[in-house]
C-alpha cells in the first residue's frame, strides 16, 4: 500500500470511531455528531454532542471530545488530528484555532458548513471525507428534530 | 443622567459582577477570569475559568457562563450582552459568533488579545472598558502561574 492510500485508510478508521460516537449520541436521543482526537495514531479523546442529554449549550461533539481528552499542552495539540462527523461550527473551530490543532478531518459539510474559512485563514488543514453515512445520520435526525437542530447551530 | 452615561454605568455594574466571578475563581486557586450573560438587564448566567478547578480544557469563563445560562434560543441570545473580564479567546469568540450574541463588553485586552478581529468581521460589537482592576488581577496571577496561563491560551 502506498503512503497516500495508507493515510486515507487511517482517516476512514478514525472517522468510523467518530461515527460510533455519533450513533451513541443518537441512541441517547441526542444529535448524532461525534468526534475523536488522535495523537501519534492513538485516540486520546472521544465525545459526542450532548445538548439534549446534558441540556448543554457548549457540549458540541468536538468540545465534548476535547474536554474528555483532558488538559493538554501546546506541544501535545500540535501532534493531534481532530476527527468530526460534521463541519465544525464557529465555537468548535475556535477551539481548534485556540489550541492550534493542525489538521481537522470532517465527515461532511452538506448538512452544515461551519467556520471553514476561519480555520483555513488560521492555516488549519481541513480534509472532507464526504461520507454518505454521516450525511444520512444527520438527514434522518433533522427530519424529526428540526427545533433541536436549529437551536444547536444558533438559528 | 443622560443615556450615554446610563449605559456606561450599566456596563460598569455588570463588569463588576464579572469581576466578582473572577475573584471567586482566584479564591479557588484558578485563573481569575469571570463572565456574566445579561438579557433585558437581568443576569441570566455567570461563570469563571475552571481549567484548574475542574481540570477542564473548555471551561473558560465565557464558556462556563454560557453553560450556566442554559440552553437558549437564537431569539434569546439576540437580546444578550456578554461581559467578560478579558478579551475572549478564539473558542469563546467562536461561541459568541455561533449564538450571534450582538455585544460583548470586555474588561481589558492588555493581558491578552483574543479573536477580536473575528468578532468584528462577524458584526459583533466589542466594547473595552480598559479596567485596571481586571488587568491587575491577571498580572498578579500570571506572575506566579505562568505555566497554567500559557496552557489556557494554547501557548
Amino acid at each position: 500500500m502506498n503512503n497516500k492510500k495508507e493515510i486515507e485508510k487511517n482517516h476512514l478508521f478514525y472517522m468510523n470511531e467518530a461515527i460510533k460516537e455519533a450513533k451513541k449520541g443518537l441512541n441517547e436521543g441526542g444529535i448524532p455528531i461525534g468526534a475523536v482526537l488522535v495523537k501519534d495514531k492513538k485516540i486520546i479523546g472521544r465525545g459526542h454532542n450532548k445538548r439534549f442529554q446534558k441540556n448543554s449549550a457548549i457540549l458540541h461533539a468536538e468540545m465534548d471530545c476535547l474536554e474528555n481528552a483532558g488538559r493538554l499542552t501546546n506541544k501535545d495539540y500540535k501532534k493531534c488530528v481532530l476527527y468530526s462527523t460534521l463541519s465544525p461550527c464557529p465555537m468548535c473551530s475556535g477551539a481548534v484555532v485556540l489550541y492550534k490543532i493542525p489538521i481537522i478531518v470532517i465527515g461532511e459539510n452538506e448538512t452544515f458548513i461551519g467556520a471553514e474559512k476561519y480555520l483555513k485563514s488560521n492555516k488549519i488543514k481541513l480534509i472532507n471525507l464526504d461520507s454518505d453515512e454521516c450525511k444520512d445520520l444527520m438527514k434522518n435526525f433533522i427530519k424529526k428534530n428540526k427545533k433541536l437542530w436549529f437551536e444547536d447551530i444558533g438559528k
